[in-house]
Order: C-alpha cells, then sequence, then structure tokens
C-alpha cells in the first residue's frame, strides 16, 4: 500500500536539500504536516519568492534583487580594495570578522578540474574585467585554503599579476584544511591582517 | 550589509525543518539557489500541493487525500485486527515487516502529560468508537517501547479490556527505549509475532 502521491512528493522533493536522505525526508515531511503546517506554507512561498527575486550582482556576482547590490553602491565601501572568495558564505564570514571595508567577487566555486570547473565555469573574464576597471589597487585573494582554494588563488595570482594588479592572499593563520564558513571571527580578521604579497 | 530579504526570509523559513540550525539553514538556502534551483520549485510545489491534499483518514487518521484511506478501503486487508501505532512512520515500519495484513489507528502521538498531550489530545474516543465496532476483534497495541510508549499502552488496555475487546501488546523482542521507525524490518516483525496478551 504506497503513500498518497501528494505525501510521496513531498519527501521526494526534500532530498533536494543537502544532506537529506530517504529517512531524514520522510521525518520533515511528517513534521511540516503534524507539527508545523503553518511553517511549511511559508517555506513554499520563501522559495517561489527567493527563486523569483533573487540574481546575480552584476558587480560582485552574489545574490542580489538588484542590478547591482547594496554592498557595491555602497560609500562606505573602499573601492580600491577586491576581495575575491568562493562562496557568498565566505563572504559572511569576512564581514562578520569586521576587518574588512572593501569590495568583493564572489566566484560562485573553486577550480575542480575533476568536476569539469574551470576558469571558463567560473567567469573569470569577468573578474578580470571588474580587476582592470583602473579604480581597484588591490585584489585580495580569499579562496578557502583547502587544495583546491589554493590552486584556484594560484591560478588567480599568475592571471592578474601580467596585468600589473596587485594580489595579495590572506594569512595562513587559519589551520590548513580548514573553510572560511567554520572559522571563528578573530582567526578570520588575523588572517585578512596578515595578507602577504603573492 | 543585510542578506536580500527574499533570501533572509528563505533562510528564516528553512528552520521549520526539524534538526535545522541556522548554519544548516544558510547551506540549503545557497545550495538550493546556486545548484538546484529546479529542485527548489519542485520542493515549493510539492509543499503547496501536500498541505492543499492531505487530510486524515476517518477510520484510520492516516493523512490521506480521501476521505477514507486506500488501506482502510481494501478487500485485502483483515478488519477483525485493528492494529494502534503512534505516527505513519511507525505505520510504515510495520508495513515493511511484511508480517501483518490487519487495520491500523494512527494515535499522531502518545501520551506526554508534561507537554500537555492526555487522552482528549491523542483523540481516544473515536478509537474507542473504531475498536467497538462489532467487526474489530483484537486490538494490537504497538505504541513504542519508550517509557511515554508503554504508558499510552497501559491506558490504552485499561480503556479498552472493560468493554470486552480483546488487547494485545506487541512483543518485547525489540531492545527497551528503541523507536520502531529506526528498528530492522526482521525485529518488528518477530514482536509482532510474539505479541501477548494484555
Amino acid at each position: 500500500m504506497s503513500l498518497p502521491s501528494s505525501l510521496d512528493e513531498l519527501i521526494a522533493a526534500l532530498r533536494c536539500l543537502p544532506g537529506v536522505g530517504p529517512k531524514s525526508a520522510q521525518r520533515m515531511a511528517y513534521h511540516l504536516l503534524q507539527h508545523d503546517q503553518r511553517g511549511a506554507g511559508r517555506l513554499s512561498l520563501a522559495i517561489e519568492s527567493a527563486l523569483r527575486s533573487l540574481r546575480r550582482c552584476n558587480r560582485c556576482n552574489n545574490f542580489t534583487e538588484a542590478e547591482v547590490c547594496d554592498r557595491c553602491l555602497s560609500p562606505k565601501r573602499d573601492p580600491s580594495q577586491l576581495c575575491v572568495v568562493e562562496m557568498p558564505t565566505d563572504l559572511n564570514a569576512m564581514e562578520q570578522s569586521h576587518a574588512y571595508s572593501g569590495l568583493y567577487y564572489v566566484l560562485m566555486g573553486r577550480l575542480s578540474p575533476l568536476d569539469g570547473v574551470g576558469p571558463r565555469e567560473l567567469a573569470f573574464d569577468r573578474l578580470l574585467a571588474r580587476a582592470n576597471d583602473g579604480i581597484v589597487k588591490e585584489v585580495i585573494l580569499a579562496t578557502n585554503l583547502t587544495h583546491e582554494g589554493e590552486a584556484t588563488a594560484h591560478y588567480l595570482s599568475e592571471m592578474l599579476h601580467p596585468r600589473g594588479i596587485k594580489v595579495s592572499r590572506i594569512a595562513r593563520g587559519l589551520p590548513l584544511g580548514s573553510e572560511l564558513e567554520y572559522s571563528d571571527a578573530a582567526s578570520v580578521a588575523q588572517a585578512l591582517l596578515e595578507r602577504r604579497d603573492y
């Protein structure tokens, strides 16, 4: 005797969430139906609205609801510094360190040849144009200190150096193999302060 | 600099899922937006459709899209046996044991005085009417073997016995303190076969 089709579909659909397997999806579905129908309705609308409203900022590539995001338009940010991070969550970690007031570029990934992610997939040409706009004086590479993050930083420095752009790399103050998203704000600040020429 | 409001709302809304804290919600939101917009759209629709379509079966109290669910209407099920379980996930575990072909009653909870869940909240009167319909010959109590599940079974047996209804309890073949949902099918089958008068 199978489940009602709309329940079956809800359980299947929940599996699009990262780290959610069949048992978790089943638990989540019953939880929503039994204990939090209001929350479920809110979630459905929130997803629909986020998919409709969010796009990539023309300047920093982060998610925004406008053509250019508030941070890129802010007169309080120093436009001569451009910090390159892998993901929006890394940008949030940088902001929480309160050690940086420049602008950002979000790669939305990292070089990963085995997964077919190369310079083209990450749109390095857009980053290059951005770094070459005559206002940016320094590009700070803040990709993760993992193998792939280091390779990405290396590739970017090789690309930017010949164009006469000053390139720096956040210090290895964070433990090797760690990721920005899970580091404490003080370590992130320290790594930023101790950045070295690259 | 805060997040775009629709992204902020998506992260907040994801926290209605059980076991999802602020960091997980953030990861899930970015995962949906970056890597699985199709899955996200499907999830939004699935929630909306489940909330709209699903109701409680008039006979077994489980989720269904009709007035009475397919299982309760099936001529292949033995209507003389009524198995009482706490949750739909427990019913699914029973079914996966392939050791039972009777009907069910899903309490949608367990007695838990500290949480304010008593006989009234679990609608024991509906279960009583169901057990008293003249067709049911045996009520099998398959609430969990936890303290609350045992207390619920005890209360139900005290309620049903005086009405001359035969009541049995699944055997303690499952380790004490365990829950049906996480037990293997063979253990569930064994516990069902070894049920004793209560």
